[in-house]
């Protein structure tokens, strides 16, 4: 196991752009405020979205699109460095309007309404790999 | 974006009464506490719950009743200010005895057994106002 | 209500071991940093798992297991002290290749890919007791 200790940074909560795409605007606020490490939760509603299911063995995405308003249950993840930049890797769980749940790796969502919570780390970021057995890229030595 | 750094205040650990309303139990301990800002998570088991899914047409409220018991499978949130008080807007998946899940924004629900976690946060609260975009209550500058 | 308040300590994240167990994984991190308190947070994606929901009428775990691969959507959890020893209290949100999401009482997954954030809580660490209203181990006073 790959483990790294970091101290509390800032903690930020932000309301997200009505309209604005919910990785985008997590990415741009990691640029502006200069995270590099960091933990990261959201709650809200998204107008639409798309996640991602990984096949663990074709080692590709397959995209699930979800084209109707869907309340954003939660939103967990975290921030490393990925090609030098900041990266947020991040899942959600969506509700339908029966509250039926489904959820995935988020890859992009229209905000209706997000609140978002990130607490940022200081230390030496981790960096993101390609890891040969799973094809991700994933945190390395 | 509207965005707000904070500094970490107390953590705490709460261990909610049997019976009680997860919702009314976690105001009151913000209340004891005098805590304005936070993020929020618990997990555990509830005898029955509410939660809703916000239409973003017609901008209202739908009520989902579950009435069974349910695993609080995860339960997001964040504290803020809404007619000068402590206000708790919290997310919840819950899962049935088969497991299948559903989720929304949590209204009530009777506790079972819950295990909460309260990060306070340090410094000027955020204010709910109402927003004309979305009919919601949310952080205004 | 049982709180108690605590101070940061350590903020940790960790890359598991593919193949390995997820709980074992993280009983086995609490071990070596000798943590006895903590909030947990985990994404990823699990070769298997099992979960299970708690019977409030039976008090018996009725386990479910999922033996295809999963994302690990979501998972929150505390640590206190069982026996004497550190103990990971955990709640996972699992989704299948269509997104469908189930979730519960995480008793066990085989890590594909999994990230997690441990934060450290600084002060005397509670403690489980048997329950007698729920038959679970329940923090005491």
């Amino acid at each position: 196991m790959l483990s790294r200790g970091f101290k509390q940074g800032r903690c930020i909560l932000a309301r997200l752009d009505h309209g604005a795409d919910i990785v985008k605007q997590i990415s741009d606020l990691l640029d502006k405020e200069k995270i590099e490490a960091a933990a990261f939760y959201a709650i809200g509603a998204l107008a639409e979205a798309e996640i991602a299911y990984y096949d663990q063995v074709s080692h590709e995405y397959r995209k699930i699109s979800i084209n109707e308003p869907v309340e954003l249950v939660s939103c967990t993840g975290n921030v490393s460095l990925r090609d030098g930049q900041p990266f947020l890797h991040a899942h959600a769980t969506l509700a339908f309007s029966d509250g039926k749940a489904i959820g995935g790796h988020l890859t992009s969502g229209r905000v209706f309404a997000v609140e978002a919570f990130v607490q940022e780390l200081l230390g030496e970021p981790l960096v993101r790999e390609h890891d040969s057995t799973t094809s991700l890229y994933l945190w390395g030595q």
